[in-house]
């Protein structure tokens, strides 16, 4: 098929969903994509603004990420933080050296008073992508987890406690926030012909966007077709800490159970084909199904999926 | 001869001065040896503080620091500098990878509100030295020079503009400077045998540790010998700017023209051999002379001109 034309909306997390932005990438044309990313695990660490998620995608998409652990950059050195832990510092987040950069020139022009939306713009044209890699806002959202050790922030949970503590809740804190000009831009844009829901975690990475009531309302009201892509494979999520989260908040680990909480926000979604059996309830949801592969490793699997689920745009559309 | 109970307060700017300051760190009991060093040249870049005196004294005296370049750490790599150039950030000012690690450090601790002489201890016992490395100033002191082009920083005229500006004078910016309790506690000790000017730039390094009126007024009243080593062989600078700032400013570049300038400030002088012939002008100013090599480049021959400014105090005082 050609997709030349195809416009698309994606709405992503960090590592589990920069690889169907990999695919959608590689398969749009650059200029085409809207990536609405979360910054709801945006935190400083040393003095420096990191935005783990932005980063994520623009190392993957700039195909400078480091294949191993899917966050980071490839070929990285850890000069700075050794001498930091020599010094004493608290250095529980790894931060390389090509990868400190990034911070520090975020840093220097969030002081000039950048917004963060211009901010990664420019970074993501250093990087050579035209693609438009959105934050879902220029203001500060904090996703806190509620948890048996009290409130705790997203980077202390993930990172520090290893996602260990029991969760019973996730809350995003923010004073008002809006959806950026950019990120509205980019979803009421006449060309669009729909939004993907990549497959990240539906409670720590997806919901901070859906948070922004500007965000959540014009995604509910598209007119054009909205499909997420599940992160659960059979009782499992493929990546992270998705599952053992669903189940500390009570919530049944399956693909239906991600249907139901997009219900409203999505007319399709594409499951794993050992889930077949979901289907029909999903179904009943009002959400039309495909059935596909989602586990998807390498950079034709994730051609694959992202073509799957721009042609599941134009079937829903058609 | 026995060093071990002997006493010395240095006064230190950045690569020249901390020859002898190695030399003097590895002829004393570190703990005995304290260094007051510049802070004039301090700067904020890229949101991160930067000492480059104290860092090159510290690197310096830890035997860790750039043996070609004299400042920066030895096997250094440079890709946080490379990737924020990449970026278009401005990087006129280089920072290596483990150099850039003490600076966030630093940074990190001043956001904190630890005064810089507390960290600088603890940086400096971080590199296992016991030295006694004494910012002269907990608040900014700014050296500032008035040139053709302006008044200009001293990193904006140092590194920047390679110190081509023609300069008329050097001006100390500060809000009420005060001498630190540490300073003022190395300078009071019962039990100190002298104080030593480091062949450091007199206008440029040691001129704004003296700005500091409680410094100076210590050093002016001191009832132990003070001696300084010229940093002038003939009519040259060993290292720097020195003799181009002179000539500038109207000053002949001679031991004798550094032996005027520190008038009233020290007892004794070390020039060079070759120079032979100023000894009886500055004699004349109330200030003997002591003939040397002061060209100092192996270990040895910085441990043996400490030896003999530690040996002319006793002299002195003797």
């Amino acid at each position: 098929m050609n997709y030349s034309d195809t416009k698309i909306v994606a709405l992503c997390g960090g590592i589990g969903g920069s690889k169907l932005a990999l695919g959608l990438n590689n398969t749009l044309k650059q200029k085409n994509l809207s990536i609405i990313t979360n910054t709801g695990d945006d935190f400083l660490y040393l003095g420096f603004y990191i935005c783990p998620d932005i980063d994520t995608v623009i190392y993957t998409l700039a195909g400078v990420s480091n294949p191993k652990t899917g966050w980071g950059r490839e070929d990285e050195t850890w000069k700075t933080l050794d001498v930091l832990k020599e010094l004493g510092a608290d250095t529980w987040f790894k931060v390389g050296d090509k990868d400190l950069a990034l911070h520090l020139f975020r840093s220097k022009e969030t002081r000039n008073g950048e917004l963060l939306t211009t901010i990664t713009r420019k970074i993501t044209k250093k990087f050579g992508l035209r693609t438009n890699i959105l934050p879902m806002s220029n203001h500060t959202v904090q996703t806190v987890l509620k948890t048996e050790d009290g409130e705790i922030s997203f980077q202390d949970y993930f990172v520090r406690k290893k996602c260990k503590p029991k969760v019973s809740k996730v809350i995003f804190k923010s004073k008002n926030p809006v959806a950026t000009d950019a990120v509205k831009k980019a979803l009421l844009d006449k060309n669009l012909n729909g939004v993907i829901f990549c497959p990240s975690n539906p409670f720590l990475s997806i919901d901070p966007i859906l948070s922004i009531d500007g965000i959540r309302k014009l995604i509910e009201n598209h007119n054009q077709p909205r499909v997420a892509i599940s992160p659960i494979v059979g009782q499992k999520s493929i990546k992270g800490p998705t599952s053992k989260l669903m189940n500390e908040m009570g919530i049944e680990v399956s693909s239906v159970s991600i249907a139901k909480h997009y219900q409203g926000l999505i007319d399709g979604m594409i499951i794993d084909r050992s889930d077949e059996k979901e289907a029909e309830k999903i179904t009943k949801l009002g959400i039309e199904v495909k059935l596909s592969k989602i586990i998807v490793n390498t950079k034709e699997e994730k051609m694959r999926l992202a073509e799957e689920s721009v042609n599941f745009i134009k079937e829903i559309d058609s």
